[in-house]
């Protein structure tokens, strides 16, 4: 099974390489990350940066055994941004001549860039940024400002502290007229001393959830006052502005921006089941250690994970885990493919790619962000220590459902696809995942067939329910549409069941991507059979979560639900062996894993005990600030107590 | 509305003034919490303490207003379990002549407890508590001890640091026989110097969720090693061990001590109300600040709560934080109702009343928590910043789903009490909230008559919905249940379906005394008819969300959840006009919702960026560790460089 879950054999051994190298090097320690102030989390974050580079660089590691590290090394950093945005923006949006001349100093990190985008007053709306970038023809420059208040960018991570440069998107003004959003390359502080240049203000925009958490990331804020760039650090792969002030196009297309996005997004989905499945394997680990009542005679208690609530809250999000994991798999190759088309000027599954990672990005970072925080209810009153791990992966957790696009933001974004997919059916086949629909006469027509809780152990069944749900669910909001004289003010209205229709067809994406896996060949003895298990878990957890939409759309009858939900108490029944296997599977090391709950060995009692004692509060007997504020109340001397 | 949402013009007077006495008070100031090391925070939160005890005997403040005070201090701290587990519990269980020795004393803080029940291995299982208390006759004393690991008590707010005395759980033993779990109080730390007595290890537990947030208490841990206490240190209202080593018990009915419980959970309910109104209040004005999109001609662009699915997703929550406060006012009756019961011995509704309090507490516990988290992602990215206020009040509000009972441990029992009670139906009238299930004929018989949308504005149809759902629900569970032939098995295997039956049951309640509570009379203008909407908007905002279970127990035709649904947009553009003035009749100060997104002024963005530099990070314009770590990277050094 870890093979299965690492996708090969290759990747499972370099990365457990990469994953001990991280877990025995005393310098990428996080145990303490939780007590340090800012300024020394800020610190250690510089350090740990530091020394995964030094690691890279003097083990000569590749560019794949360099993105494990990163990961095992658990703590975001200014790295990221600048790996991760900053670089693949230039390398999609900058030409050839700006590519040979940025990527080798970002390469060699002789400068840190990151990605400045989103400001204090627009995220989701890009093309509502207020920066600008004014071209000043006489001096060949473009002259960046920050006209307002919330123009100010806020947000970009790396920027506040660490980067030397940032891409910065801005208004592009040619001779008095706008030309919409642009990326800029700008510096910002000094190569010699790090300060800033002139004209530049930028700090850091403060506390965010939790303790260690995001707070090793300097997201940043940033103003200029009439900063001057040469006209060759605008991005000009698409759009150029020439040396005599004229924007034009060039002869490269738009769309090849929108394979950085699905590129991005893909490695969000592969992101959501890391972080799901680290929460399941804490979770569940703990809940096998855990007795709590149901002793017999003096016996041992009930290991908690025996408990059917239990299961029916872990086992769904254990089967997530590795839906997502598959889901992820399958947009690489996605990625894969659109790129390929891209290239040969094919732009024709674009727009389905497009929604299809929105989608899936919106769907897995949802339920990973809901699942971890059930992971730590799962765990009880200890779930709420930091000593747990799953606070603090909670909250380094959630902003993915807020970046990269916020969640409900890009379900409507779904829909949108949706609805023309569907009012175009007369004349245009629908293709990729939204290929059923072009079945919809049937799905519309054909009720489930199920007659035993049996019968819900078959992938076509399965498929066919998901598909007439979310076909039914798309063609329903078509027709509501319809009524509306004006379509933007319908879509407006009904907008909140166009999510609910998005989610249909997301949830379907992700079902039929696990069945699919499971129509290959999978090695291993015994692996295919547990991941069906999953599947079904995955499928009819769906089912019964949503049998509203399923009945309201009248392809279930009331018997049939039930019927589904009594096949997943059995197939939960089924998972529990399995349990532990399953989330060993996943072959996170105790230091990646980062939690006392979570050991691989069960030894979860005194190592809380243990920890306990670490706390800062318990260095002396008497509390710091006990004579002052405490003793004066105890002896009755509060009114001549200075407070 | 302000009146209504307080409960009486006297109330909402004296809390107005305990805020404005909070919020006009620097030593009450929030902003700086986060950023304070664990110990500073603690120290902070004993001055705060020690000034709010101050000002409440200088000003002679009266009981109701310490409590306002202190709720507005908004800072966990030593005192709540003080005032509000110790205390409680020595009035409920100790005997008079207990309660004269031990009060005052309390009272007056000459001592200070805490409430010392979980263990590192027990929580929910608190019959399964370790520690023991052994009665020597010899010495007319019993022997504390903590004979495991898993038995050191673990949690107990107060604990760590603070408190002088505890209200200790353990199993009683005299002459050799166990008599289950008994209170005994036990006193931790010299009177004089604070210092730990002999035998007795005591400690802080270390950190949990967030920054401040519940770190500013020292939740501890505490072990005895044969702590000998006077045999009259055990609370000896109910049971008794004598002088000689007789174990018995008193006259008084054990039922009593149920009586506080019913006390504790109403007041867990109405705190979620006002967790979950605060949450709301900082969402809902933040959404009307924020424009994104839609700008036409260059207008300004549309405020996000304008959006409908901003709206499906905020005012459902605007309408829970008013259910719950209104479930959390008729709480309050029934428990005076229960108390007049106990003290005319009888106990016939307290079975009802049990179950009635733990699953409301375990509703809306979840539902606050959810909530908090899902008004943070309405707040975007902004949302995500501790100024935001938002992350802290999800942190420090989520143990509410874990204290007091495991809320999936508490529906388990109010599955429990509904099964006994549809089983019980042939030959005993239910009472109180399960009432209606004495017509359970005719709620299995009678499906809904709704036609239109309209019909939906009907008290009468929507209490029907709930209570035929509810009833189906249960008896459905029961049938299921027949068929083992253990009935444990049974309960065991369907624990999942019968926790739904409970939260099905649970909203019933919630529902049906909302619009109970409108068949009062309500003064003030409009205020009756805003409730109105807020009372079907919580109403058809849940029978969307659970549309499955209408339809699966076939009370509902899918036209007749699709007209729910439409009404419930057309009811969320009512709701619009009114939903800055709805969170402003909460009454709050800028102080005590500490958020600067929520503003009464709605100033946010100057504010935000103000903020910024107060982050330590932005001391210097170059980072501490940037010599060190960064410029030997950017320098191309690495290889000398000390890390
Ligand atoms: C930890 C973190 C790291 C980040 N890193 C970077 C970075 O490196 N670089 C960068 O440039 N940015 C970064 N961002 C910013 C991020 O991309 C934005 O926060 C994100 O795009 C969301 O935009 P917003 O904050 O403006 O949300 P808003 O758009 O203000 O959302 C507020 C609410 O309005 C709703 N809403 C908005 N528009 C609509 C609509 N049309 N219809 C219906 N509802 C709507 C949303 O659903 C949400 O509920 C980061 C953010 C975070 C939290
Ligand atoms: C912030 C905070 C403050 C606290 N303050 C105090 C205090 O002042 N004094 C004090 O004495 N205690 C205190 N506690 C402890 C608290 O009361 C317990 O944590 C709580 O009772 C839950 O018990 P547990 O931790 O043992 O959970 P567990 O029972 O271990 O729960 C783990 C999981 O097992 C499941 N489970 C357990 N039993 C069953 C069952 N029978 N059937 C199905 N599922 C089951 C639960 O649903 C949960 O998912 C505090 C806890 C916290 C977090
Ligand atoms: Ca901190």
């Amino acid at each position: 099974m870890k093979v299965a879950w690492a996708g090969s054999r290759e990747t499972l051994e370099l990365s457990d390489r990469m994953a001990k190298l991280v877990a025995n090097d005393p310098v990428f320690e996080k145990f303490t990350r939780p007590m340090l102030g800012r300024k020394e989390l800020f610190k250690n974050t510089l350090r740990k940066a530091a020394h995964g580079w030094k690691l890279i660089v003097d083990l000569r590691l590749t560019e794949e055994e360099a993105k494990w590290l990163r990961l095992y090394i658990d703590e975001p950093a200014y790295t990221d941004l600048h790996w991760g945005m900053f670089i693949p923006a230039i390398e999609g949006q900058g030409t050839e001549e700006q590519k040979k001349k940025w990527l080798p100093l970002a390469q060699k990190m002789k400068i840190i860039g990151c990605y400045a985008q989103t400001e204090l007053g627009h995220g989701s709306n890009v093309q509502g940024l207020e920066t600008t970038a004014t071209f000043d023809p006489q001096a060949d420059e473009f002259v960046i400002h920050s006209p307002t208040l919330t123009s100010s960018k806020w947000w970009p991570g790396g920027l506040g502290k660490a980067s030397t440069h940032a891409l910065v998107y801005a208004r592009l003004i040619v001779g008095g007229e706008f030309h919409g959003v642009h990326g800029f390359i700008v510096q910002l502080r000094s190569l010699e001393d790090h300060s800033p240049l002139p004209g530049i203000t930028v700090g850091d925009i403060g506390l965010k959830f939790g303790n260690g958490a995001y707070n090793t990331m300097d997201n940043g804020v940033l103003r200029f006052d009439h900063v001057r760039i040469p006209r060759n650090q605008m991005l000009m792969r698409v759009s150029q502005v020439t040396k005599e002030g004229k924007y034009m196009q060039s002869d490269v297309p738009r769309q090849l921006i929108y394979g950085t996005m699905v590129y991005v997004r893909q490695t969000i989905v592969v992101d959501a089941s890391k972080a799901l499945s680290r929460a399941v394997c804490i979770a569940t680990r703990y809940s096998a250690v855990r007795r709590q009542f149901g002793s017999r005679n003096g016996g041992p208690e009930t290991q908690v994970i025996d408990y059917k609530t239990q299961q029916s809250r872990l086992f769904p999000l254990l089967a997530s885990a590795y839906a997502f994991r598959f889901v992820g798999e399958w947009l690489k190759w996605l990625y894969m493919d659109v790129k390929q088309r891209l290239e040969a000027n094919d732009f024709s599954t674009l727009p389905e790619a497009h929604a299809c990672t929105a989608g899936l990005k919106s769907l897995t970072t949802t339920a990973t962000a809901d699942g971890i925080e059930e992971c730590r209810k799962l765990c009880g009153g200890h779930g709420y220590l930091v000593s747990s791990g799953l606070p603090e992966l909670f909250a380094v957790y959630i902003p993915a459902c807020t970046y990269e696009g916020d969640n409900v933001v890009l379900l409507l974004q779904v829909a949108r696809f949706i609805v023309k997919t569907v009012s175009e059916l007369g004349y245009k086949q629908p293709v990729g995942t939204t290929a059923y629909m072009g079945r919809v006469a049937t799905l519309m027509q054909n009720n489930c067939a199920v007659r035993t809780a049996e019968d819900w152990l078959n992938p076509g069944a399965i498929v066919e329910a998901f598909e007439a749900r979310a076909a039914r669910m798309a063609v329903a909001c078509g027709r509501q549409l319809a009524k509306f004289e004006n379509p933007e003010e319908g879509f407006a209205e009904l907008a909140s069941d166009l999510v609910e229709a998005s989610v249909a067809h997301c949830q379907l994406i992700v079902v039929s991507k696990f069945i699919e896996k499971l129509q290959q060949d999978i090695p291993g003895k015994g692996v295919k059979q547990s991941l069906e298990i999953l599947c079904y878990v995955y499928a009819l957890f769906l089912l019964h979560k949503h049998q509203g939409d399923f009945l309201a759309v009248g392809y279930l009858t009331p018997k049939q639900a039930l019927l589904a939900n009594d096949q997943l108490r059995t197939l939960y029944s089924k998972v529990r062996p399995n349990a532990i296997a399953l989330v060993d599977s996943f072959n996170y090391t105790d230091h990646y894993l980062g939690s006392i709950l979570g050991r691989y060995d069960g030894n979860v009692y005194p190592k809380l005990y243990e920890a306990a004692w670490e706390d800062p509060l318990n260095d002396s007997d008497v509390a710091d600030g006990f004579h002052q504020y405490v003793q004066p109340i105890l002896k009755q001397k509060l009114h001549s107590a200075k407070l």
